[in-house]
């Protein structure tokens, strides 16, 4: 891990408020370190651990959390986006139409929002990275919590097309139809075309976590114009990431997802009790 | 709170072993910002965090945490010290005598072990300073958790008596007659003679943690050479221990218990898997 990343911060005390990252596995997180450092520098008393959870015991967990009175958020990661949803009370826009959320917490009246700030994190670090979705061809590979958020931020965004790929087809087709409805056309289930004429290809699966993963997309389909987008996390540079940069191709890792959105949690987390 | 507790420890990651203190209230703890110094000074990547749960939320809540692959023990304060004895599938020796326990791990097995070090913490810290609880006459108020563990600790160290008073005079017969079935003739439940000729008078209940609390013993019977010892944590100067020392008595604090016992939970929970 990059030392720059994990802060010194106060010891937690009986008066720190708490907030959980649930995800399993859990090791790969950057949230805490990044989270934290952030409430550090603006001397909030609080403080965010990765909470590691099976979807087996997920349900009785978050029951558990959620009655923690001085917990006052949850960030989610794989492979909990999906389930967490029946775990708030109100969700957000992003959230309905993704069917997913990264982050829950606790409003002042004691009821749980949802919120998700994976698209809108992903299309600010595209941004941020000189590439503006606006007009432009996308195929997406991987169609579970993450990647939904992120194709509803991308037809937000203003995509010429989104073509939709997910070995479970039914899920692919799933999301497809929850974005035609919220803009006729927007998206499509992908054809093998489909990533012939890519601008961007995004890979939002687990796979390429595990040195031994497959590659979970058809590497040698892709224009030499694409930029290869992957979500994973760690390793930074997936075997996707390397062997699209060794057949030259622009790549663009996790981190410039998961950056933007910092600042968004923080907000997110701290509005809830200072409003 | 003294700055010299409140260490900085590098923030959490998703490598980091959880600890949860679990209490309610939870404010006045400790022990997590000693526990967190001691991890960092033995570079343990390991942090303990405080969770504010009331009685009623208790079992889902210790379910939830029991069931976090990277939680591994959980530290217990009032008033949950006897509930948590449930959530344990190991009993110590300390945890059968007194009825209650102050720490869970996770064993290398997957079962849960309970332990109690405040009597033992009390003993020792009570010798540091310099008294010597064998062959004294003692008076303990409260008979919950944690008086129970001082109880018997301070049996177990060879005092000349034992007298036991609660406002639940139930709960003191019951405490007085485990005692007794361990030693016979070792406790009596207090009269109010045992205070006149009272060593030392162990404060064992929650009263002197709001400033409003009514005196939790009737201090005027105390013989002028009786030690008073108050388990109260926050604030350190409770309003019995200021009555007292106004009276010309000797005082001893609740950090007393506390500091040597911050050991005895660093290597309850690291030793169940560094065994």
């Amino acid at each position: 891990m990059a030392s720059d990343i994990q802060a010194a911060i106060p010891s937690p005390t009986g008066n720190t408020r708490l907030f959980a990252h649930v995800g399993h596995p859990i090791a790969q997180v950057r949230a805490p370190q990044l989270v934290n450092k952030l409430f550090a520098e603006r001397g909030i008393d609080a403080v965010m651990v990765a909470v590691d959870v099976t979807p087996t015991d997920l349900a009785a967990t978050l029951d558990g959390l959620q009655r923690i009175a001085n917990l006052d958020g949850i960030l989610v990661t794989v492979p909990h986006k999906v389930a967490v949803c029946a775990h708030a009370q109100r969700l957000a826009p992003a959230v309905e139409l993704s069917g997913a959320a990264n982050a829950l917490r606790r409003d002042t009246d004691g009821r749980w929002a949802a919120e998700n700030f994976d698209g809108s994190g992903f299309v600010q670090g595209l941004r941020a990275s000189d590439f503006d979705a606006r007009g432009r061809h996308v195929v997406l590979v991987g169609a579970g919590g993450a990647g939904a958020a992120i194709a509803a931020s991308l037809v937000l965004a203003g995509v010429q097309s989104l073509a939709v790929r997910d070995v479970d087809t039914q899920r692919a087709v799933d999301l497809v139809t929850r974005l035609n409805r919220y803009r006729a056309g927007a998206a499509v289930a992908a054809s093998d075309a489909d990533f012939g004429r890519a601008d961007l290809v995004v890979q939002a699966t687990p796979l390429g976590m595990a040195p031994e993963d497959p590659l979970p997309l058809p590497l040698d389909a892709l224009a030499s114009s694409a930029l290869v987008a992957d979500i994973v996390m760690r390793p930074a540079r997936t075997r996707l990431l390397e062997a699209a940069a060794a057949r030259g191709l622009a790549t663009h890792e996790g981190r410039h997802m998961l950056d933007p959105q910092i600042s968004m949690y923080a907000d997110f987390f701290i509005g809830a009790h200072s409003a």
